[in-house]
């Protein structure tokens, strides 16, 4: 049985109305809302189709852990219930936690990350189940936090914990997306992530700025110790930093020289005044998957309003985050950068580290389990899909492939336009259709593989 | 007659009047308030004691050219009239425009700066005439302003084209003042002085974080531009910038040396960390009137809220103030900046001139117009003077030795806790007091010179 001849109507729209019901529940994590009622509701939906689910404590929001089904395949897949805060609520066009659907989108809080995600895949499951009479012809084995949105603080020990009851042929990442021109576009990795802040402080109250001459700057100290931590072209210059770097696979260079470049796009959204090299095509998306990045995300300090004021400030800081890639590890990472400063002079500069690490993790391209993915995507979409080694961003992939030693892949619905993180968030109602038939086709060709 | 013979009384008590009268008048400069009315109210003080006042339109407020007296020496006086904003006012413990005694002090806006020094000095002046059976016994021309508090931007035109009416032996700046140890502290120079915005833009708008992978990051930009300005010894690494700065007279030097030593003080003061090269004493005196100096009194851009935002800001700045000594020029230093910055490849930086430069200015410390001030301070306070080759601060003092030709000085009332452009502004009563006696007998001696 294909794609063309099976109806998926009456899962796509069953799968609306639940998207409908879950994106009323407004379970901001940020804020501690409707966490529980939120898992209750998605305990319903699950168990309503045959799950077990089990439901454990997490630092923040309860962790679900689901299982049904039966066969010789195991896929194991993780979503998350918690949404981004929907402020500034005024710049929504209509109500964030009411499914609003307007020209070929639905608009609400995750309608597109996670809640639309999670329920495409419950729906195209269904479909699944129907068309085998019933029954669902593999394990599917499914993580569901609410947690996700600040950070996951608790899946990592989670995974490494329940590490023996996740084991499966293969995961599902929590989203992916479809490109502008409608080609599905596929992860098999994320980069780690750090993110720290370095304060410097000369005194305990601003100064006239004519003491400047016999006191020291902090801005200058911070300066000083930016500066000293890349070069022009973006390679980072900590002693060490490269060293745990795993070479790129030839299946990775071979991805990167496959994506096609959208990033004269990129350039135009964004009034970009040029790359980094120039990098373009495979080399852009080489650094953009492959390459770990110091970014700086901000410096304050002293004064910033309108002419001028002549003061020596007391203090200031910087916000860094360093993007990694396997096997690069995030503590390693931090004494590098501390034994760096020590030996430029730079003691005085104190590291603060703003929240915990992810670890990075890429999968083996050429692994069955994203092969499926992929092929199944081309079928869905008819088009080719494109495939990420790595997303350039992060998550929290790591514990999977470390503990549980499962393939990981992300494929999903998410789109360019999907705002997802800020107002009117929205998932196109095409790309929720195509999410329900790719879950089904997914997870059926699985089963038999 | 001497100082013991002569009761000044009647005088400090008028000049208490007249300081009240002036402190009522709202001159805040910033603000455009009430500026021609105190301009009417200087006149007024000013003619009951027998000056013929020619008035200017200033770019912001009246510029006053006085003149009283005869007699073969010439006194060159410079004030000004406006004040600082009185904001927050809620800070105040009295009426910001009422001068208001407690505790030995006068509490007012304008009450030290420069009102207070301008009416010590004419209520000196009544009691000289006094003195001298009605007449004055020298020429005194005398410089209002209005402007000073907005950067002076009328001034410097103002004095070259009235160079040739403002000829005389010497003149006497705006201000000076009295250490915690009753010591009268005067200056011999001021500081030159360009104020500065560095700005790099790499793109129109924000991008994630991940992006610094392959676009560039502002704050790096302007990190690396900063970090190249100056060594960790705090002396400007700018080609050309020390070309221009005249060697310190070993009279400079000697001064320095003789400074009473109060780094400790101001350490403990501010809390702060220690001193650049570990300078005290001399050395740091040194630095302070006879170094230029590079300070960073801002660098905004990006994210400064809790924790992080995996943020790349498109835009960041930074201000900077470069305190200058003879003979460096405010303009070439700009230049000699975007030589530097364009020859290691900065040039994405854009230079902004905040406001009008203010070029350097030192007199001959051996002077006896200079000399004449100090004595006639250690004869009035009963304690060796401070004289400072040069404050490390900066004011409009050029235009009076380049246009005129005149050696400056500056002596007068305030005190460290004095709060000069803050809420609770004041002066001691006490120093007021011995203004009125300096000014005095600092016209009296320097007729007989």
């Amino acid at each position: 049985m294909t794609t063309e001849q099976f109806d998926f109507t009456s899962f796509v729209e069953g799968g609306r109305r639940d998207l409908a019901t879950l994106v009323r529940l407004e379970s901001v994590s940020a804020q501690g809302r409707m966490l529980p009622e939120t898992a209750d509701a998605v305990t319903r939906l699950l168990e309503a189709e045959g799950f077990t689910v089990r439901r454990y404590d997490g630092k923040v929001a309860p962790v679900l852990l689901a299982e049904a089904g039966e066969g010789p395949r195991t896929l194991l897949i993780y979503n998350h219930y918690d949404v981004q805060p929907e402020t500034p609520s005024e710049l929504w066009d209509s109500p964030p936690f009411e499914l609003t659907e307007r020209d070929g989108r639905l608009y609400g809080r995750g309608a597109s990350d996670d809640k639309g995600e999670l329920i495409s895949r419950l729906a195209g499951l269904r479909a699944l189940k129907a068309r085998h009479g019933g029954t669902l012809p593999l394990k599917v084995k499914w993580l569901i936090e609410g947690e996700e949105e600040v950070g996951s603080p608790s899946l990592a020990d989670f995974v490494r914990d329940h590490a023996s009851e996740l084991t499966a042929d293969g995961c599902w990442w929590e989203f992916g997306s479809i490109d502008p021109a409608g080609r599905p576009v596929l992860y098999a990795g994320l980069k780690g992530i750090t993110c720290l802040e370095l304060r410097c402080r000369v005194a305990e109250s601003d100064l006239h700025s004519q003491f400047g001459a016999v006191v020291d700057n902090p801005l200058y100290r911070l300066s000083k110790a930016l500066a000293s931590l890349r070069d022009d072209s973006g390679r980072v210059t900590i002693p060490g930093f490269y060293d745990d770097v795993r070479s790129a696979s030839q299946a990775d260079l071979d991805a990167v020289a496959t994506i096609p470049d959208e990033s004269a796009s990129l350039e135009e959204t964004y009034g970009i005044q040029g790359f980094l090299g120039g990098a373009s095509g495979a080399e852009f998306y080489r650094r953009l998957a492959l390459e770990p990045v110091l970014n700086i995300n901000g410096v304050h300090g002293g004064y910033e309003g309108q002419g001028s004021k002549t003061v020596l400030p007391a203090y200031g800081f910087a916000k860094l985050d360093f993007r990694l890639v396997p096997n690069q590890d995030p503590e390693k990472i931090v004494a590098l950068l501390r034994a760096h400063l020590d030996a430029r002079g730079l003691d005085d500069i104190e590291i603060v580290e703003l929240e915990s690490h992810e670890h990075p993790s890429r999968s083996d391209l050429s692994h069955p389990f994203v092969r499926l993915a992929v092929d199944v995507a081309r079928e869905v979409h008819g088009q080719e899909p494109v495939l990420h080694p790595s997303s350039g961003g992060s998550g929290p992939m790591h514990p999977f492939v470390e503990h549980v030693g499962v393939p990981v892949v992300a494929a999903g619905i998410g789109n360019l336009g999907g705002r997802v993180h800020a107002p009117n968030e929205n998932v196109r109602v095409a790309d929720f259709g195509a999410g329900v038939r790719f879950a089904c086709e997914f997870m059926d060709r699985l089963s038999r593989m």
